[in-house]
């Protein structure tokens, strides 16, 4: 199956893929939350139309470029989870044109230029900050959120949907105690912000939340209205060390060919670097820092981690394996190496046009 | 000139670049030393034809379709510094009935199997490591250099060229006198390599030898006989650190639109992330980390680092800058940044298609 890769090739298990995205609808079900899940992570008509037909018809992009993508393969309800970028405010209108658009602000002057620049209606979100410190007003900042509230009501042609956030800093823990925790501050906190906002006139607001951390191991998610989490269609070595996935969870490889074997120093250069895997480098539970894992192979699909393999540096074009005495001696030229990437949303992106599906 | 810009930009300030590829030819040139640069850094046709409008008509490239690209535009003399790739023998083969084609190999089954496969003459070098330990035969590993002499020797159709190394332990040193003594280390690895090839019967073998650091910053190349040079075309902000370049040589900027400004926090987002600067971060003297440095623009050109600014995080679209309080303060929404990538290589292979020259 895999004899006509030639170069570093994105391999997606859409078994693995369907499995994750079942599981998490049936959770958002449960909780009666709308599944608007993000396809940054993918960016594939494949996979799109994989959650389509599991009945999944709202998505997230992060740029106009992706959601016109995505609209062209008929997805018609999209939010662009991205403070609107107003140096594409015709392209953002035409769009909006085309599908149901939902657009972010975090900023009185985006409102209004928005306001001004668009000749369709959108639904417009206010970006929280719930602890992340990237984008959005901070959840406590009434100033900032009457600002908003004051902007958005003189502008007609935007639909205030709601609050919405991402907590980034989940992704920085380990273990599901420390990401429920985590996750109630961040909920708590977007939650008041839209309490906040009712009480300024604004009472029918959604609450639209979703990092895949939360959303893969918090059970509970009572309070939201929405929930956007993208990572967790094809998980990574990230998410695993994190601890929102299982090894066999993970749905995407890099297959990379083998080009060099040092026996002697127990490792192997593959074809599979910085501009196939990204720079992305993930600290290990035992100190070592790796650019991704090596998969075990049985019958053409991965099956879990090779133990004492890693990725331990990659430049633009190398990615040097540390292995273990047996497969450093057993590695031959030409052979290929499946590589579980540490944020599979960044090797998509390098990799995608030649996406292999199984 | 930079009102059309939607979204992150490559920009590429070429009388900097002409001036960049000028000193490092007239360097060659003074020492008798063949340049082959290293087209990888910008995989552009346009910097490619400024290269041969100096008079430079041998380029090195890292991949079979980055020699695809540059011989579709006239390039004729190539060669693909990276392990050969066994599993694109087809297409090297084609290739070398097109142009003067070298590659590389450190391992006999290599040359084994490109003797089997390929068709056509090919240059043939022996990479060696002469520190790195990523690709190579170790310098002083006298088994493992006369195991390749036997291997080329029976294959007729690779004229074996000579040795080359890239050694890139000069990035991650400061200083002209910590790369000088490191250039030092490796070209006489490489030479002592070369040296025991005449003596099995090599007697006019050649030595490559190339990164940006030590031929920035050394005058004096002697004994060798090609450089390969690549980054110093447009230079970055790690070539600052290092010391290969000032501020004003730097020929690249990405330009982001701001999307989002917090005053409050001396911060601003833009529209450039992870997969427009990549992931590459570099630690800065005073030891905090930077994913990028801000340029401070005059008439539509960058003339040196706003100081006190960095890009202080990127997350897969935003980037997050650390400002100065008055530029947090007068930043606006819809403005652009030009930022100074951290590793120019990685932006420009992530934003070419769009690159604006000026």
């Amino acid at each position: 199956m895999f004899e006509e890769i030639k170069r570093p090739t994105l391999v997606v298990d859409t078994d693995k893929v369907r499995r994750n995205v079942l599981r998490m609808k049936e959770r958002a079900d449960r909780n009666g939350v709308a599944l608007r899940p993000h396809l940054k992570t993918h960016q594939s008509r494949v996979v799109g139309r994989l959650f389509r037909d599991l009945g999944i018809r709202t998505g997230t992009v992060s740029s106009v470029g992706m959601a016109r993508f995505f609209a062209d393969d008929g997805w018609d309800d999209l939010t662009i989870a991205f403070p609107a970028n107003l140096r594409e405010i015709r392209e953002m209108d035409e769009l909006a044109g085309r599908i149901r658009l939902g657009l972010l602000a975090d900023n009185p002057d985006t409102v209004r230029a928005l306001s001004a620049g668009l000749s369709r209606p959108v639904d417009l979100w206010i970006k929280i900050d719930t602890g992340s410190r990237r984008c959005g007003i901070e959840a406590g900042d009434e100033a900032g959120l009457r600002a908003m509230s004051e902007a958005v009501r003189k502008s007609p042609r935007l639909r205030l949907a709601g609050v919405l956030s991402h907590d980034s800093r989940t992704y920085q823990v380990r273990g599901p105690e420390a990401v429920a925790a985590l996750y109630r501050e961040g909920r708590d906190a977007l939650l008041s912000a839209e309490a906040f906002l009712a009480a300024e006139g604004w009472p029918d607001l959604r609450a639209s939340f979703g990092d895949t951390p939360s959303m893969s191991l918090v059970e509970d998610w009572s309070g939201l209205d929405e929930a956007r989490p993208g990572n967790f269609a094809y998980y990574d070595l990230q998410q695993f060390v994190t601890g929102s996935c299982s090894a066999g969870d993970i749905a995407a490889a890099v297959a990379c060919p083998v080009v060099g074997v040092y026996p002697r120093r127990g490792e192997a250069v593959v074809y599979g670097g910085a501009v196939h895997l990204s720079k992305q480098s993930q600290t290990l539970p035992d100190g070592e820092v790796s650019y991704g894992a090596l998969f075990e192979m049985r019958d053409g699909r991965w099956t879990g981690f090779r133990e004492g393999a890693r990725v331990r540096g990659v430049t633009q074009e190398h990615g040097i394996l540390r292995l273990p005495p047996e497969l450093a001696e057993s590695l031959r030229v030409g052979d290929l190496a499946f590589v579980c990437p540490v944020h599979s949303c960044l090797a998509a992106d390098l990799l995608r046009p030649d996406t292999i599906y199984i």
